[in-house]
C-alpha cells in the first residue's frame, strides 16, 4: 500500500490545534470532549486535506481495534449465514468490522484461528464452535476476554449467549410426532458434546415421557457431527435396526436431509412411510421435497442480538452476570410428516 | 483486554540479543536473516516467556496486516459461502486472516466496507462485488492497491481475476435446451452492469444464433439483481408475455429458484410444460424438485485460487500483467429439461 503524506499533524496545523485536539476531535468516541466549533474546523481540515485515519496506530494508542473475530464451524452449513449477515450489520453500525475463521469443529483449528484473531487485537470474539466443555473457552474467560456465545453455549464459563431454547424446540417437534399419531418415534441425536445436540435430545425424551411412549431399543443414534453424511448414514441404520420405525426426529436439519437420502435409497417414500422432522428451519429446507417440517428461530436476529450484547459488554454498559438469552423456537409444518402408514411397515 | 507483561525487549535480554534480533528472527520473513542456533535461542526464550507478537505493532513496523478484505454482495448466496472457504483455508496456510464485508450490491456500502478495511491496513482485497464499470475499483488501481477479482470482472482495472467462462457456460446450457428440441427459448438475463449477466447474455445470442434460432420478442428479460425474487417476477413476466414459450435458460440458479415458483403460481410443471436451466450449481441445487439442470464451475478452487494469486502479487512473486484465469464451466444434467410438450402451449 502507498504512503499517505497527510498526518494528523497536517490537519492539526491547518485548523490551528493540537495534534492531541484533533485527534480527540477525528475520533467518535472522544469528540465530544472537543467544543462543536473547534470539531468542525478540525473535520474541515481533514476533509480538505484529505486525510485518512490510520487505523492501526489509533489502536495502538486507545487499545481498540474495532475488530471482532467470529468463529463458526463453516460457512457452508446454510444455518450460519444469515447469523454472520445480523452480526456483521449490527458491528458495522457501531464501525467494528468481522475477522471471520471456520473451524470444522477441529480444536486445534479453532486455538489456531483464535490465536491469530487475537495476535491482531481484536477487541472481543462472537463463538458459534462451543463445544459444552471448551479448554480454550475456560481460558479466555480466565484472562478476562471479551467473548459473547452464539447458537452453542459453553458450561461454567460466564460469557454471555444467544441461543435458541434447543428443549421446549425439539419438544415441539417430537410432539407434532405424536400428534400425528406416531409411537415408534426414532432421535437422530447431535453430538452431546454440543449443547444443542444435548438439549435437543433431552427435548425428545422429554416428550416421550410425557406422552407416556418408551424408546424402543436401537431408536437413538448420536451423530458424530451436524453433517448431511452423518444423518444418511445413521438414518440408513435407523431404518435397519428399528423395525416398525414410523418417525425421526432429527437433532438439526442437515442431518434431516440426511435421512431423506436414506430413506430414498432404502426405496421408502417420506411422508408416506416414514416422517422426517429437523431443527433450524435453514434457508433452502422449505424448497425440498418434501419441504421440511422443522423448527424455526431467527438466525439474522440472533447474529444481530450476539452483535449488542458483545458491543455493550465491551463499553461496560452491560455489567453484571451475563445474560443468556433463549430465542423462542417455533414449529414450522409443512409436508414431511403425516400419520403413520397401516398396516405398519413389518 | 488484559495487557501482557512479556515484551520483545524481554525475550531479547533473556536470550542475550539485540531486540532488533529478536524482532527479526521471530517474523517468519526475515527469519533466513537469523542464524540458525541464535533462531533457536530466541524461539526457546519466546516460548519459555509466555511471549505473544503484538500483529497490530508488527503491522506498523512491517506495514504488513496480514489481514486481506473480502467483499462479497451478499452471503446468504449460497454461491459465495463455499468461495470464502477456499479464499479464507489458502489465507490461513500463509498466516493471514479475512476480514468479511457484505455490500448487498449497493455502492456506498461497498465504498463504505472498502475504506473501513482500508482503515485496518490490510495488504490486499479480494473483491467478488465488481461491476463492469466501478469508480471505487478504478481509484483503487490508480492508487496501486493490491486487488484481485473473483466470479465478476472489472473493465479496464488491470486487476488479475478468477471467474468461470460465463459465456461458454450460458452456450452450454442453451445449447441443451435447443438439442432437447426447444425452439422458442426465453432467457432471463441479469444485469448487464455485471459481466457474468453480460457474457451470459452473449452466451445465449451466440447459442441461439448458432442453432439459426430467432429471439422472438418479448423473449428476454433483465433481471435487477440476480435474485429469486427477481427470478419469480420476471419468470412471471415471461409466460404472461411469450406465448407459446417452452424453456427458460435463467442467468443463475437464484433466478432459475424464481422461475420454479412463477411456474407454479401458473399452474405448470417443470419440465413437462415448461424447461428451465440455471447457473452455478449452488449448494442444495441438487436437492430442489425438479433438480436444477444448471453450469458448474468449482467454487471452492476460485476461492483458493484468487487468494493464491493474491498472495503472489502482494509479494511480487507475480509481476507483469495481470492474469485473468477462466474457470472451465461444465453443464450438469438434471431433472428440469424434457422436450417440449406436444401440442405446444397456446
Amino acid at each position: 500500500m502507498p504512503d499517505h503524506a497527510v498526518t494528523l499533524r497536517d490537519v492539526a496545523r491547518r485548523a490551528g490545534v493540537h495534534p492531541a485536539t484533533a485527534s480527540r476531535a477525528l475520533n467518535p468516541e472522544t469528540r465530544l470532549l472537543v467544543s462543536e466549533g473547534t470539531a468542525r474546523r478540525i473535520a474541515e481540515a481533514a476533509a480538505a486535506l484529505g486525510y485518512r485515519p490510520n487505523a492501526v496506530a489509533r489502536s495502538l494508542r486507545t487499545r481498540r481495534s474495532h475488530t471482532i473475530g467470529v468463529l463458526i464451524p463453516d460457512l457452508n452449513n446454510p444455518l450460519f449465514p444469515p447469523m454472520v449477515r445480523g452480526l456483521e450489520d449490527r458491528l458495522a453500525a457501531d464501525g467494528y468490522v468481522a475477522l471471520i475463521g471456520n473451524t470444522d469443529g477441529r480444536a486445534e483449528r479453532e486455538r489456531q484461528v483464535f490465536e491469530q484473531m487475537r495476535a491482531r487485537h481484536v477487541d472481543g470474539f462472537a463463538v458459534a464452535t462451543a463445544h459444552r466443555s471448551s479448554p480454550l473457552l475456560a481460558q479466555a474467560a480466565a484472562e478476562g476476554l471479551n467473548v459473547v456465545l452464539m447458537n452453542r453455549v459453553a458450561d461454567g464459563t460466564g460469557f454471555p449467549s444467544v441461543s435458541p431454547d434447543n428443549e421446549l424446540g425439539a419438544r415441539l417437534a417430537v410432539g407434532h410426532l405424536i400428534a400425528a399419531g406416531h409411537h415408534r418415534v426414532a432421535h437422530l441425536a447431535g453430538p452431546q458434546c454440543l449443547s444443542t445436540g444435548q438439549s435437543r435430545y433431552q427435548g425428545f425424551q422429554a416428550a416421550m415421557a410425557d406422552a407416556g411412549l418408551a424408546v424402543p431399543a436401537g431408536c437413538v443414534v448420536f451423530a458424530r457431527a451436524f453433517s448431511i453424511a452423518e444423518g444418511r448414514r445413521l438414518g440408513a441404520q435407523l431404518l435397519a435396526a428399528a423395525p416398525g420405525l414410523t418417525a425421526i426426529a432429527a437433532a438439526n436439519d442437515m442431518l434431516a436431509v440426511g435421512c431423506y437420502e436414506a430413506l430414498e435409497e432404502a426405496g421408502l417414500s417420506c411422508p408416506g412411510d416414514v416422517s422426517v422432522v429437523g431443527f433450524n428451519d435453514m434457508p433452502f429446507i422449505d424448497r425440498l421435497r418434501p419441504p421440511l417440517t422443522t423448527v424455526a428461530f431467527p438466525h439474522y436476529q440472533l447474529g444481530t442480538e450476539a452483535a449488542a450484547m458483545l458491543l455493550a459488554r465491551m463499553s461496560d454498559r452491560l455489567p453484571g452476570p451475563a445474560p443468556a438469552v433463549r430465542l423462542a423456537p417455533e414449529l414450522v409444518v409443512r409436508g414431511s410428516v403425516a400419520a403413520p402408514p397401516r398396516p405398519s411397515r413389518p
